[in-house]
């Protein structure tokens, strides 16, 4: 392709609203074009690539098995609300009304509609397993969308169902999926990590997150140094550094007028906010429970959700507390409390000389020594793991990284198939629902999850896998005869070995040239300057190696051949 | 691939819905599935089939110098406004709203989307001439989705647009894209032919359609066996044969109570609809005319519009037209009718012994001689052509012909372009606004044209272009080792040959297997059975040739290649 007849608009400045760099550089270096918030052109550079990972993607899919087809867009609410998900999702959702008035959402996700037909179309134990999957335009009503594709309304996804007859080929379909997905992100190049994750609002048991490694990652991983265990924020088992404090006297009754928040108490009363002990009141299947966490550590419901199978998970209102503790909201503490079941996070284990609520206004305990003062039902894993928290399997280290999820899987289970009917029918003749798990992978969020881990602020640099041009021929004495005929010739060469080639053929100073080429970062540039008329060899700067050689002309081709094969 | 791992839900019966045999057979046939009204999943079969369409539209756009990007499905509503189709449009249009309650269509096509980019992103000639394009799901919010993909409401198109800095070479890429279009729809195989077309909303000067020729289709065309004139029913210029009545004596007024159409006035006086001449109403640019047509062709607008370039064109109301012709609608007629334009079709040239309003309530003329017996101020062609008329240009006989709809071009000017700022400095440095084209394929709706085209009620036939797949392997007893072993042996012999092959692996009787090959109808089927024991010769079905042929398994991979080429 011709840089002239192609259409690569880069930009000198930054946009001002792009907050992050893989942001910057894909609008300035031409890749895609802003329409509104969250909604992006991809140009034509931008495009190239998108649809690289998209072929990544789709080969590595149907080797392992899976089925390609393509699902509508818009899908009728009243199947939402079947699935018992409109009122779960209704907030993150775009719905479009046709003529007669009617609801459509405009997809999130595929679950209900690939389930639907299912139901429709398989019958019989000798149909399964299918493992289905689109590569299909998504959408979703972001409160705050940002950082270009990161985060955006419309966007590009690969999303898989897979329907089997036990759970045991269930389990073995996702792992099937697991590696289709460890193949992908090693193929695009990532520094990327698998993650156990959460379930969430998709439902189901299993759930394995895939992270590319990057500083201004949106979700934060912890990593176990000693066993390998790794997961994400939701979920990650922790386990505590035990409190050193020493034995404490009897706990007494100190006044702390308005003082309701962590803060506010450890700042009135001078200690630091681990040596506080929050008790929350919450409501499991309406039964009040209370929870005690340190301080500085977040509740987590979804561990909550996990300990309290089954029950619904709600936090109870300030009537409700209120009439639990007999004190207003903010001096709820665990002495005293009666009746209610007392379960505390591990963050509290072994916490003596600690601050309480005292159950009335306006007043906490200190000197508290948990253990010795009262009588805990249990010790759980309740809170949200920090900095410092040890693994929950082996009490090694965590690390701490950040990571930008570009895939994730679930076990999903019969959660959608018993009640969209997606039935089979066994050996035996005994209708039974199909064992489901789902697959998704941003396809558009993987460039810009590249660019972001493989780029400066002064540009990307592409691998051969990702690039929009493998090669960038820069003829860069553009009004002498030779150095254009030599290009054009290397250009039609590289081009007959099917390569993935541009020719930068635009009439501009060589600075404003390398200026570009750097920019948008084409693995390989080959160029031709003054130099070339002295010795006739080729300027070859390959970037993934940081390095610049000289190649005689007559070996140019397949000395790329050569370097592009050993990328 | 193998049938068994693949995903093809034949079925035995039409659906009931289904009208036309193309929605029918691609149900059947197991390419695609009704999700609801005008929604509609691409099953695996069917998804292959697209891809190969729009694999072909890609080439044939890149080797005409088109580039590809992605443009958004959500655009603001705002854009819209500004382009002034907002209130055009609307009603076609599906609309999602976001949390902030602001409104986005979703894409029928992507005019102001292209030029808001253009208008940002290009500023010299120098930049120009660009052609873009994209392959990108659209919708229209139908008032009746039918006929499958056909006419539904959420479809793939190519919709592309070109951009020039003056009218000659806005010309040229116009002929480009024609020339690019008339490429795709032979490489699709199609029989089709190209009609001028009116531009209806789209606005422009020039348009062409693309018609697949099918007894099914939604349009009417008027080809000329003559001078090889083409168009589409709004637009064909038309001559009408003479009216060969033969003088009558002097007009006189006739008792017609309550008779007020055409058919109620020619049962009631005893004459043909051919010699009534109906006196219709309009105001252009708010200035009442009166067009005089014959009974039996319709009014067409588009043509009244030309011809009063630029003006609003609108039928009067009941009121206007009581007061220009001081008589109750239903009554009006060209004589006394004072002080308005009298405007005739060419349909009522020579019109003799004709019947006309009388401009009084419950009374016609009888015996009128049109141009005897008043003054017409022009004669026009502004009717729609009907069977039996001649062509316009050189007066041979029509054929009339019914199409489909794949492909149209416009020649926009600079509608667009002018009004949301698309403009570029020329070498004078003088700023204008850019002039388009814009050109679009029904890619979705091309594989149900197709099937239309290319089927009988038992089957689709389909080209080696289209295919699902190319070739169709069908081990007919799958209980005998040696059928199932020289069967799979083929199919790896063919898969290494980059061949498009399915192996139908299904322990089905060959009765199922021969039907499924026909209903679906790939181009060739290679049959094992009986046969095939007793001679070691396979039975080769090549239905474009509806012929069978047996051919010796030592040869049988060099014949297939062969065929397949020149087929």
């Amino acid at each position: 392709m011709r840089w002239t007849r192609n259409f690569i608009p880069t930009l000198r400045e930054s946009p001002q609203e792009a907050e992050i760099r893989s942001h910057r550089l894909m609008i300035r270096a031409g890749l895609i074009q802003k329409l509104a918030g969250g909604l992006y052109t991809f140009l034509p550079l931008g495009l190239r690539s998108l649809r690289k990972v998209e072929k990544i993607v789709r080969e590595v899919m149907n080797n392992h098995g899976a089925i390609e087809v393509l699902l509508p867009i818009l899908q009728p609410k009243e199947i939402w609300t079947q699935s018992g998900r409109w009122n779960v999702m209704r907030d993150l959702m775009l719905v479009a009304k046709d003529r007669q008035d009617r609801s459509f959402v405009l997809g999130p996700t595929h679950e209900e509609i690939i389930t639907d037909l299912v139901s429709k179309r398989i019958k019989s134990y000798r149909d399964l397993p299918k493992n289905f999957y689109q590569i299909q335009t998504k959408f979703r009503d972001e409160i705050r969308p940002r950082f270009g594709l990161m985060r955006s309304r419309e966007f590009l996804m690969k999303d898989g169902y897979s329907f089997d007859a036990t759970d045991e080929t269930a389990q073995k379909s996702y792992w099937n999926m697991v590696e289709a997905y460890q193949e992908i992100f090693k193929r695009c190049g990532f520094n990327f990590i698998m993650v156990e994750a959460d379930t969430g609002v998709m439902g189901g048991s299993l759930s394995h997150e895939f992270m590319v490694l990057a500083d201004t990652g949106e979700d934060e991983l912890f990593v176990c140094k000693g066993c390998g265990y790794a997961a994400n924020r939701e979920l990650a088992l922790r386990h505590c550094v035990p409190s050193f404090s020493s034995a404490s006297s009897k706990y007494e009754e100190v006044q702390t007028p308005h003082m309701k928040s962590v803060e506010g108490v450890s700042r009135f009363l001078k200690v630091s906010p681990q040596q506080l002990i929050k008790t929350l009141i919450y409501e499991m299947d309406r039964k009040p429970h209370a929870i005690l966490i340190r301080g500085d550590v977040e509740v987590n419901e979804g561990k909550l959700r996990r300990l309290f199978k089954g029950a619904s998970v709600e936090l109870a209102s300030e009537e409700k507390v209120s009439q639990v503790t007999a004190s207003p909201v903010g001096f709820a503490g665990p002495l005293g409390l009666k009746g209610i079941p007392l379960v505390a996070d591990l963050s509290v284990k072994g916490l003596r000389d600690a601050v309480t609520g005292a159950n009335k206004a306006d007043t906490h305990f200190i000197h508290v020594d948990l253990e010795r003062d009262c009588s805990i039902d249990a010790f759980q894993d309740l809170g949200f793991p920090k900095n410092g928290d040890l693994c929950g399997k082996c009490k090694a280290p965590f690390q701490v990284l950040r990571g930008i999820e570009v895939g994730h899987v679930f076990k999903l289970g019969t959660k959608y198939s018993a009640i969209l009917g997606a039935n089979y029918l066994n050996e035996q003749g005994t209708q039974l629902p199909c064992v489901m798990g789902c697959y998704g992978i941003g396809v558009s969020r993987c460039l810009a999850a590249f660019v972001e881990q493989n780029s400066t602020e002064n540009g990307i640099l592409w691998n051969q896998a990702l690039a929009p041009f493998e090669v960038l021929i820069s003829p860069l004495l553009m009004e002498v005869g030779e150095i254009v005929e030599a290009a054009e010739k290397l250009y039609n060469d590289l081009k007959l070995k099917g390569m993935d080639v541009l020719l930068d053929d635009r009439k501009e100073r060589p600075g404003v040239k390398f200026k570009d080429a750097d920019l948008i970062g084409f693995p390989i540039q080959v160029a031709l300057g003054q130099k070339f008329l002295e010795t006739r060899s080729l300027e070859v700067h390959i970037r993934p190696r940081q390095k610049v050689e000289h190649i005689p002309m007559d070996s140019i081709v397949s000395y790329l051949e050569g370097m592009i094969r050993s990328l």
